[in-house]
This record gives structure tokens, sequence and C-alpha cells, in this order.
């Protein structure tokens, strides 16, 4: 079973229980593996699918996948308008919510009856007395629930919690005993309510739930993780076209990260990868069309992987070029970008040309480049794109000779 | 209705609402008084006791006591341990507590149909769905349930808050709203939990109950409030001369608060007995002797008071006397209590003297003299007792004269 846990390693930040799931693999038994989501609208990410890899794999061992739509606990939402968590959503809300999920989730799970099942929360809510919540209630105190990270944070900011929030990780928890949890999967974020459920299996006489926390990569912008509201992340729905370009559009750092987390690529050529990319330039490019190949043939096959390919070239390189740019001929002297830059305003100041660069608005060949200093090969004609609608052909001269 | 509002006051510390008061006692409609208890064992004292006189004040005037029992709360109690609010109890525990509830509050309340109604919360928290309970959560923040005295007390001291505990104030104000409350009076540790009622109303669009909170008394030894485990109250199930010798122990200084919130007697005689007993010595013992048979009066009737007035003097100057005391004369040059002892025990020291006067060891025809200057009147004879089993029978000698 080792060969099983070092898999999961590969993803894994921290597992709690690390010996009962050991001692779970080894008994033979089907796992439970809880997969729970509220009913807001889903826009899964590559980051989400991390966790949902995990879970395949354990699939493709006979384990069974429980998703669990929080439906319940969305049906209460937020009254008070006050909170940022969650908005209140109809029942055909949620049954469309949770129907679109199935499907973004199907792109990675198997749905069959054997290794998936599909519950919600209400449930048990739906049939639980007001006494037996309460009884839950009696077994946290809120200092436990107020030592939750994101409750200190608001608390330190002077927002407000509201009490429905507050309880959240309790139903959260007690979710895990209703459903006969072994293990879940989540975002570090989650650990603490996953942790009551633990706290709550052990007191009502159940097996604990193992708790794997999954890795966090930043999102495409190399800042902040993945999300819908920073325009950030790589949708499990974006088409093959968007994922590739999203992915040549990352920082020659995230390179390594991402082919590690987002592919199956033999760790090797994770490390190769990550070495080739923070060389900069062309071996940067290089790398990155490998890992966008590698992440569109996960979602979508290797021949999808190829298309995209041969499409991002011709695209780069010849078709999305407008058609009618000015051809220019710079100096054997221009080495880098911004002797790029300079060659092509001559005017402008270097500052402004600096600027220009960090934002991220030149591209050569297609390949962004923010390092002012990183090197340019102009031995062939090279398509240069400084602005807008500011693009160039350029051609080095070939270095003077001494008459 | 300033009349109705103004007997009231005379034992009322904080009105919230005052305006929605008046406008509701003059409207004419009957209103519907909330009287909610938890059900663990009662033992009402004279404390409690304030707030049901004011109840049968507005019985009396045709408005309705609804005697609300928290059974669900009680129900719940605390599995953990570790709270030192409520045990838990069984149904049984419950409905036998609330039985004997029922009787201790019918020695002050009309429990007739027209004036009197029982409910339990249990009626329903029984029946609310879960998602419900979550909904009445969103409308309170975790910083105004944590704002109760009790729980930042509790906080300050290191001691832990159980979520059930948390959230009890939810409960008993929404227990407003669904029995439709129009008026409560409680003692001030309610206050929070019943402006919380307020705020649901509010929030679910009732008109809000008024809250009335009621002045708090010292124990009967003058210190913390009357309470079961410092054995300083006096029960309403107290026989009459139970509370006949308990009233006519209490401090001197308490006579004048006692007979303002315990009594009815006209303001003008409870400010005279106040006095009187400001004086000590036989003064007060006669406004206590006042007050004693005022308080029987009101809960057993004059003649009950009658009997124990008559008891009392005769045990305390003669019968309760052992038959053979030793008589002793006594200079007329004594003239206080410590000149008394003194002369009883002429080898003890001052100062032992002195404690065994401020311990409260000493009685001069029964009444205890705490201070030992004060004045003794020995024309007639009078039982001093000056220890548990020290008793004499004190003749003044008449002043010698000079031959």
């Amino acid at each position: 079973m080792n060969a099983v846990i070092d898999r999961l390693r590969r993803t894994t930040d921290t597992v709690v229980g690390e010996d009962d799931l050991r001692e779970r693999l080894d008994s033979g038994r089907p796992l439970r593996i809880k997969y729970g989501v509220d009913c807001t609208a889903p826009d899964l990410h590559l980051g989400h699918a991390v966790n949902l890899w995990m879970m395949r794999q354990l699939q493709d061992l006979g384990h069974r996948v429980v998703f669990l739509l929080g439906d319940l606990t969305t049906r209460v939402g937020d009254p008070t308008g006050r909170s940022e968590t969650r908005p209140v959503l109809t029942p055909a809300q949620i049954d469309a919510n949770a129907a679109s999920f199935l499907d973004q989730v199907s792109l990675v799970l198997r749905t069959d009856a054997d290794v998936f099942e599909v519950r919600r929360n209400s449930e048990w809510y739906d049939v639980m007395p007001v006494a037996e919540l309460l009884g839950l209630f009696a077994q946290v105190t809120q200092a436990q629930l107020m030592s939750r990270d994101m409750f200190r944070e608001r608390v330190a900011a002077g927002r407000e919690i509201a009490v429905h929030e507050l309880v959240y990780p309790v139903l959260q928890g007690y979710d895990s005993c209703a459903m006969e949890s072994d293990l879940t999967i989540v975002g570090s974020d989650q650990l603490f309510n996953e942790q009551l459920g633990r706290h709550f299996q052990q007191r009502l006489g159940a097996p604990p739930q193992v708790v794997l926390t999954t890795t966090i990569t930043p999102g495409i912008d190399g800042r902040a993780k993945q999300s819908k509201s920073l325009n950030n992340y790589i949708g499990l729905t974006d088409s093959p076209r968007d994922k590739f370009g999203k992915l040549m559009s990352i920082p020659d750092s995230l390179v390594e990260p991402y082919a590690r987390v987002y592919t199956e690529l033999p760790l090797d050529d994770v490390a190769a990868l990550g070495d080739a990319a923070s060389t900069g330039g062309p071996a940067a490019r290089d790398a990155k069309l490998r890992l966008a190949a590698a992440v569109v043939t996960r979602y979508h096959g290797a021949g999808a992987a190829r298309t995209e390919l041969a499409a991002f070239r011709r695209t780069f390189t010849d078709r999305a070029v407008p058609e009618d740019i000015p051809e220019l001929a710079v100096p054997a002297s221009v080495r880098t970008v911004l002797d790029l830059l300079r060659a092509i305003n001559p005017s402008a100041s270097n500052s402004s040309l600096r600027r220009l660069i960090s934002q991220g608005a030149v591209t050569v060949d297609g390949i962004r480049c923010q390092d002012p200093a990183a090197p340019v090969d102009l031995t062939t004609p090279t398509v240069v794109r400084s602005g807008p609608r500011a693009w160039h052909r350029v051609v080095g001269e070939p270095p003077r000779r001494h008459r």
C-alpha cells in the first residue's frame, strides 16, 4: 500500500491519521471517500482537480467517492446580507448547480454506481430534531470554533461572524458521521472543519476519517491561489485551446510546480522542465509547451494536445499576427529585450520601456517577456508585439564588417 | 394606566420599551406575559416572587401569564460535563420539576384558564426544521452573543463555553416570537436574552415585547442575592414559622429594602420601618416583627401572621429558654450589651466578649445584638444568651442609695 500512499503524497500537504489510512487501505475493504461541496455555482479549476485526481486514483483501486451536496447549509444562506461567504439560493438554483457540479466532476471522476454515490446533507438534517443538533453543539466549545483561521482573520479585520457561519463547521463535521466517511481529501482551508468531523466520529464511537489536504499552487498570475474573482484560474470546462493558452502565459517559475501537481509526468521530467523554465527565453517557452500539452492530454487526450500545440505555433508565429505588420531591421548590437524595445521605440525613455516590459505587454514570437535583460535571438525573422496594436517583424542586421 | 406603571415601578429596575407598555396597557387588549423558566428543580424564593407579584397584579387586571417551560433546552443539558450551568435531566425529572414549579407558582399567581396558560418550548422546537433554526442563527452575530456578561466573565476566568450554551439566548429569544409575548418580567441577568427576543420579534415583523427587570435584594445574610447554595434565602414553600424566623434574623439595614420589595406596605410605612431599624435594639426588633408579619400575611394570611408573632414572642422570651437557667443580678451601671456580657463573664477579656457579640452569638430577649454599644433595658427580667448553652435571666439592681 506504500505505493498508493507515495503516489497520493505527490500532491499531499498534510495527512491527519496516516496510520489509519495505511491500515484501512490494507484491510481490502472499499473505503468511503467524502467529497463535500456547497451548492453555489461551481466553476472547478485545476486546483480543485488535484483532489479529484487523487480520488480518481482511489476509485481505480475500487474505493467509493461519496459526492456530498451541502444543500441544507446552502439553503440557509445569509439573510442578513452582512456576510461575505454565501448567498441565499432557491431549491431550483441548488438543483441546477448540483447538476453542473456533477458534469464538471465527471471530467475526472468515474461516476458509475460501483465507485460513486451522490448524497445531500438535507437527508439527515431535514429529519434531525433541534434537540439533537443542540446535543452536537454541546460537544464543541465556542473557543474551538473561533480558533478557525478564517474567523480569527475576520475578527482581526473587525468584520462580523453570523452565528450560522460560526456553527457551519459543526454541520460539516457531523456530515462525516452521517455518511460514514473513511477519508476526505480537501484544500487546507477545510482542514479545521474536517478535523471536527474526526472529533464527532470519535465522540459518537465511529472510526475517525483520515484527512488529506492538498498542495495549493498559485494562480496563473503567479500570485494568489486560483479564483474566479481574480480571473487567474484554468477551469476544468475551459476549452483545450483556453487551457493551452492560459498555461503558456504563466510565469516561468510556475512551470515546475504546475507540472508536478497538474500532470502525471515522471518527477524527473518535472525537474528537467523546471530547470529549462528557469533559463528563460525559448527553453522556457518549450517547457511551457510541454506542460500545456501534458495538461491538455490529461483532460482531452493526446490528439487534442497535438492539435493545440500546432495551433499555438501557427498562431503565434504566423497567423494571429496582423497581415501587414511593418518589417524592421535592427543592428546586431541588439541582444536583449530592452535593446529590442529601444530599437522599435527610439524616442521612448528607458524607464517607460522597462515598465512596458514589466507589465507583460511585450511578447517575442508569442512568448511574453517580462525580464528586460532576457536575451533575444534575431537570426530568423521574429514577431515582436510591444503593445496592444504595435507589431513588428524584426530581422537582425548581420554584423557590419570593417571595410 | 400610569397608576399601574407606578405600582410596577416599585419593584422595577429597568424598562425596555416603556412607551410600548403604556400603549398596550391603554389598548384594553389582554396582554400575554411571558414567564419562562428552565426545568431544573425549582425552589422559588422571595426574590423570584417579586416578579410573580408584578405578574399577579397584571393578572388581576385581566392580563394573561404564559408560563413557559423551557423543556427542550433543559433536555439538552450538558453532555460534556464541563459546564457549570445545567445538568442533563430525564423527561420524568422534567415533568416532576414542572409540577413542583406550578405548585410553587400558584402560591402567588392565579392559575385559572382566563389568565394563565402553560406552554413548553418543545412545542415549537420539536417541529422546527434545522434549516429554520440556522435561519435564526443567521440573524445574530457571534460578537452579539459573546457580549453577554456571563460569557465575558467566563472567558475572563479562562472557562469554556460550549456552543449549545452560546446559542441558548437565541432559543430563549425566539420563544418570545413563538408564544407572542407582549411583556416579560425578569431578573436583570435575563435582560440580554430577552432583548434578543425583541430583536427576533422585530426581524420577523412582530411587535417587540416589553422587558421589565426587577430590583434584586440581597439574601438574608445581607450579602449576595438569595440562592439555594448559599442557604441565605426565604423559600416560597418555607413554613410561616420559617419565613418569620428568617426575617427576624436579617441585618437591620435590610428592613427597609425588604419591606419595599417583599411587602405591599405603604411606602411611608416602609420608610418609618427603615428609620426604626436603623436605631437598633428593641426598635429594630419591632420593625422586623412588623416586616415579618407583613410578609407572612402576604403568603399565608393575617391569621398565620398573628400566630407566628405570638409564637415568636413566647419562644424568645419564655419557652425556648431552658427551664433552669440561673438568675443574675447586675449593677445599675450596666447600660450596654458589652457591659452586660462583662457582668456575665467577669473573667473574659474585652476583646473576646466583643468577638462573641460581633459573631452574633449574643441575644437579648431573643433579639440578636451585634453592636457592643447597643443600649440594654434591664428594668424587667431579661433573658440573655451569650453562647450555645449559656443562658441567664438578668435583673438590674436598683441604683444604690448613699447611706
